[in-house]
């Protein structure tokens, strides 16, 4: 089945926010096994949006808009969709309960024109909408089948997922499964390079994406039901588990971060964080997962040298010696933070995230990351090789490289090599 | 002029990268005067792009495309357009001497097909990318102007800015002029109901924006130079300043860390942080700026009572006596960060994210902020109501009120009201 999406609203069109509605849809139907032709923006304009109707039924069996279903008149989705498919708006008494009770729940008064909102294709399917009052609906006619869900991503992914996604489901005649083969610092040229045969393989297809200093490979297979698809994931997922070996942290997590929460969880251990250059971006990540607090209790974000020595202890000798940022100053905060906090683990990152602060032989893009454990502490040294414009890249980089040390310790017991250049 | 943007790529089109690139060019093109009708994304496939194409020529004056400029034969955005605009494509000797120089630069080797993207349209107009290997250009025939820009944001965004730019300014025949006016803690709805008469008006214009529990207005002004526009923008940022008053936190800064962090500079002082809730956030958004090293020198993450006991000095018997999530537990947090590094001020967050840890009368999305001076500390209390899917909320919100806090006080001397409902 060939697809589209159009995505209806002015403030989309203007660049006021970003559109994450069509990424969402485009990875979904990717995991329906629908093809996606066409991605398109329109404002709310009832001429434009039309004519881009119009022009998808022509090409695409399948056209999801978002927007547009709001109780304003510039909302105009499902009026212009019933016109060009030839179907009735009529009102449903079931929605106008729903809308009254949702501002009734809220102690909010509703406004007249929040009953547009009750008005929906005859003989279309309704989706219902828990979060909000705008429900979306189906249409289909002469295959063609036309969805319409709401703007805001929190009413509309539950939407898609609770009450499209079953429709759609019904009609690719098979199940697809995906499975996301995560590694670090081998990056996605190299990592692509060692399965570049299982690349032009159909399905199960093989696809490499890299973000932020990590590749990843998904694979993702087409069966008759979900145990078949798996079952052929699972083979290949093999063969890439033994040609990437060890540079694969996981098959089963999302992030480096959602990883370490799980082998600490298992362990019952913990770790404490002593930030410099990346300045609470590690301890961000960490307590973006609830549940964290069972494994991360303590973080210092010591940005000056009078923190790094009075709080975490390093030697005022030391700084002078080899400056805050060397491996000496990053092994005495990742000790110091382990003794302050009594954590099982302590991590540290010092380094020079730019636009300024290089000198001779300490590049922008330079960190050292040092990792104490009760038996001792390593050192890691990154340079990202990135020096303009790069200060996200670099903290993004010193931060992934702290969680992927501590996160190999915990998995195969490596201590980590001493010098990364990534 | 009538423009569109079509952005090319597969990895796009399936949602694997969100497309940035749509809404970078959409705002510039807004700032422009030039009007914006429709944003497409078409994968790598040479007959939909080339449909696409013809079908932008039909409605559009000036069209935009990003992507599939690259060395590989799935690259056919230059391909494509010069065969709709019946352009030859010949070799540009200096590029092929950029490309190779920036190769040698790297002492990375220089592929055959890299030559590819030497290859510009004949009569058109070059656009440099001193960022990476593939210039853009600009075809312009019949009254119909093309440009080709890459797909990476980090070489398409400076393209735009130093060599398309200037070309558009000239054929817009005017200047856009506009300005944000950050507000916190009014909400979007009754900030435009503040300003509502002020929405409708035309040049200049003004118009609301909500984003993370913050509010601003941007007013866009047109005229024939730069001067006269910003006298427009001036006039009516005025008004709105009559109306909005204290909830204007800056007409110049784009967020509340920069404004902060400009305030603090201005002042020669520093704050410290302890954060329990938003664990870390607030230390990475200070530290996301350059120069932020001068103003914030200590972090402590205290995820755990030992740690807020131990490290930041909170009595065991206020923990036991109001629990952590406390106005008496945020103070002393506060004056405990405050006294550990000797910043002047202290700010801390304590408070319940979600999804768990509410308990009777603490409901997810509770949060008390801390703030610590040398005359006193005061309490603020959050509840941005938000219970269901809402950690990564409730942190930014905890997070904004938190900074918003010191704002407040640097700016006009306020001490916080105690309460607050977000």
């Amino acid at each position: 089945m060939n697809a589209e999406i159009i995505c209806v609203g002015t403030e989309l069109l203007l660049g006021d926010i970003l559109n994450t509605n069509a990424r969402f849809l485009a990875r979904e139907l990717a995991s329906l096994g629908i093809s996606l032709l066409y991605q398109s923006v329109v404002g709310d304009n009832e001429q434009r949006l039309t004519a881009q109707l119009r022009l998808a039924l022509e090409r695409s069996e399948l056209i999801i808009l978002t927007g547009g279903l709001g109780p304003t008149k510039d909302d105009l989705t499902k009026e212009v969709c019933c016109r060009v498919m030839g179907a009735e708006l009529e009102e449903d008494a079931q929605t106008v309960r729903d809308i009254t009770a949702f501002f009734a729940a809220r102690g909010r008064t509703m406004s007249e024109n929040n009953l547009k909102q009750a008005l929906l294709p005859k003989g279309g399917i309704k989706l219902n909408n828990p979060r909000g009052t705008a429900p979306g609906c189906v249409i289909e006619k002469d295959g063609r089948m036309l969805a319409m869900l709401p703007g805001p991503p929190r009413e509309m992914q539950p939407m898609f997922t609770d009450e499209l996604r079953p429709l759609l489901l019904k009609k690719s005649g098979g199940v697809i499964y995906s499975k996301e083969i995560r590694t670090f610092g081998i990056g996605e040229s190299n990592m692509a390079q060692a399965v570049s045969d299982l690349l032009d393989s159909s399905n199960p297809t093989v696809a490499p994406y890299a973000k932020d200093g990590e590749a990843l490979l998904r694979v993702t297979a087409f069966a008759e039901n979900e145990a078949a698809a798996k079952a052929m994931c699972g083979e290949i997922t093999e063969t890439i588990k033994e040609r990437l070996g060890g540079y694969i942290y996981t098959t089963e997590y999302s992030s480096l971060e959602e990883t370490l929460l799980h082998l600490l969880l298992e362990r019952g251990e913990t770790v404490a964080l002593a930030e410099s250059c990346t300045g609470g971006l590690i301890a961000k990540r960490i307590t973006d997962l609830p549940g964290s607090s069972a494994v991360f209790h303590c973080g210092v974000v010591s940005y000056a040298n009078e923190i790094k020595e009075g709080l975490l202890g390093v030697k005022k000798e030391t700084i002078e010696k080899y400056t805050e940022v060397s491996p000496e100053c990053a092994a005495e905060m990742a000790e110091g933070v382990r003794r302050l906090s009594g954590a099982d683990y302590g991590l540290s990152v010092t380094g020079i995230s730019g636009p300024g602060g290089a000198s001779e032989g300490k590049p922008v893009g330079l960190a050292y990351i040092g990792f104490a454990r009760k038996d001792g502490t390593d050192v890691v040294r990154l340079v990202t090789g990135r020096q303009i414009d790069s200060r996200d890249y670099n903290r993004v980089s010193a931060a992934s490289t702290a969680l992927h040390t501590l996160l190999r310790y915990l998995k195969d017991g490596a201590r980590p090599a001493p010098g990364k250049e990534g």
